[in-house]
């Protein structure tokens, strides 16, 4: 390729003894409604692709449609709709059971078959000699919303994951008005679920996700969509991701302050409705150990509830197989001292737009 | 962490669509036997913790203790000695069978437990309802051979995994005669396993295996253990790593051309006999994705036979989840570019020492 490296930041240390063993560059962007960028660390304006951290985005026209109202879907249904989920049992129900609202069975899930994320999950399938069905693919409750829209849209159910379905024109349609950006097809990419994934930067992917929490600068039928996306994610965590997972541990802690959603290869993006910020972050080498602590230090710097509530991933501390422990995993000082010097003007935003 | 950010050049780029997603930087030393560098990419002077790379240094005592002999010790007990094993059942059974002949059983194992790195190892557990325990662990091999030459040296096997246990202060010992380098205590960790990991430069890293590999520039008792090693593990590379693993796979292939060792968090290193060559590198991130395919650059690069034998891992194709090609793990410009300019130079090297 004849792109130049990006010149981001180490986010995140991994320390063994009293060594730097490994370390995580990245960027990570924080902007309000009007793209205003309250944090811009790294290279913010370079595309990523989002990957799963924008099913929110591709679950709306589940609700614009009027799909969830005339299915009568439930909070579990619509948080799965968002979800990039462990494939435990109550997921798997919730998936099945939004299928089959929109008369439809698993046969047309196009997301393809993994074993499930959750360790028991796989363990169960295996104890029962079983493999594991496109209904245990972390993305099958985004398909299947998917498909309930396109049924109630009266398309054709069959190709609704091709680029040219009239669905994904209308989720790219969303994406880009949300996150206010243009998208080009040359920037597209097939994701592991063979559905598109566009390449937006992450400045464009924080503003949309401060729009998706606050409603602002949306249409009302689109903030409402928003909304009621949002809601079902609160009422219902553990259908987002699973049992022991950042996103659900996240949400649980610190709703109705905090949406919160992860993709692959170290994206992660956060809604802070109370602050009217969106939070936006890619590591470059797409490890999760270093996108979870980078997030986890932006929250903590965001939202005074979040020190406590993850304490365990600010703590970082690495055990080996025998419980001693032998490091930590730790911000980099280039990610402390941004945060230090931002975390108290976000906070005088917010006390302002509450007077 | 007061260190700077090491300034290490994109190795290996995720290709996605169009667009590079992620990336991999690092560093790369290769050396010969007498620390002449033939190609610094990197940080190369940096110091590193090696982790289970040195595993084959590590089994040193076990030979030159006069214990492989004196146990009878073949070839899969030596193999699995300086193996980071998938815990499949022929490994197994070669670490059982390493303990047994040095008289001492499972218990006295202090790696601790993981499951299985072998999926198929795992799930046969998981079917018949059984925890792993430490014979599973992928270092239980190189702990066994510890212990038999504690065993064999009369040194209590109580406590051999600590720092300031007889048999890990000659280790040391070894590791820094090898690689032609002073070990400072402030730079060890603990690793995974509980033993000491000592960091060193990529730069002695390399220059140890090349040592390792030619018996140059060691004492003759010493190159001849590490020749039974690397003998042992040519005859049984499965035994090292397991199957569809990269070590396994390379040796099979290339030896004995090449005797190669992956350590964790991005470590790998490789002896080239016949070019007296030793390679070491690192990935900053610790991703087995970057560390295997810059490898596979390398060895591509220095001998002929490998561009075939690694086909797979040099196309690196990346498929989805429906069997979909949606992009490729390449080597990035700066390495590319530096596997050119030097290619040719060890092998003009290597047909004067054939002269």
């Amino acid at each position: 390729m004849s792109e130049t490296s990006p010149a981001n930041p180490v986010l995140v240390e991994v320390v063994r003894g009293t060594l730097v063993e490994s370390r995580h560059a990245g960027a990570i962007a924080v902007a309000d409604a009007h793209g205003r960028l309250v944090l811009a660390l790294g290279e913010v304006e370079r595309p990523v692709f989002p990957r799963s951290a924008v099913k929110a985005l591709q679950a709306m026209p589940l609700i614009e449609s009027g799909a969830a109202d005339a299915f009568g879907l439930g909070d579990d249904e619509l948080a799965v709709a968002c979800a990039s989920h462990s494939g435990d049992g109550v997921h798997v129900e919730a998936v099945r059971g939004l299928l089959a609202k929109a008369g439809l069975d698993e046969s047309y899930l196009a997301c393809g078959v993994h074993w499930p994320v959750s360790d028991k999950a796989t363990r169960e399938l295996i104890k029962a000699r079983r493999r594991p069905q496109a209904v245990h693919n972390n993305c099958s409750g985004k398909h299947a919303g998917m498909l309930a829209a396109a049924v109630h849209l009266g398309l054709d159910p069959r190709g609704y994951e091709r680029p040219d379905h009239p669905l994904q024109v209308m989720i790219a349609g969303i994406i880009s008005e949300t996150c206010g950006v243009r998208l080009d097809r040359a920037g597209m990419g097939i994701d592991g679920c063979s559905l598109p994934t566009w390449s937006l930067p992450l400045s464009a992917l924080a503003r949309g996700f401060a729009r998706l929490g606050t409603g602002e600068d949306l249409a009302p039928a689109r903030a409402a969509a928003a909304k009621r996306l949002i809601q079902a994610c609160f009422a219902a965590p553990v259908l987002v991701a699973g049992e022991g997972r950042f996103d659900t541990m996240a949400m649980r802690a610190l709703a109705p302050d905090l949406f919160v959603k992860g993709g692959a290869e170290g994206v992660h993006c956060a809604a802070l409705p109370g602050l009217g910020l969106g939070i936006a972050l890619k590591i470059d080498d797409g490890a999760k150990r270093g996108t979870e602590r980078a997030l986890a230090e932006v929250l903590a710097a965001l939202l005074p509830k979040a020190r406590s509530a993850l304490a365990d991933q600010l703590d970082g501390e690495i055990l080996n197989w025998r419980g001693i422990s032998v490091g930590r995993v730790m911000a980099g000082d280039g990610l402390r001292g941004a945060l230090d010097a931002f975390a108290a003007a976000p906070r005088r935003q917010a006390e302002r737009r509450m007077r």
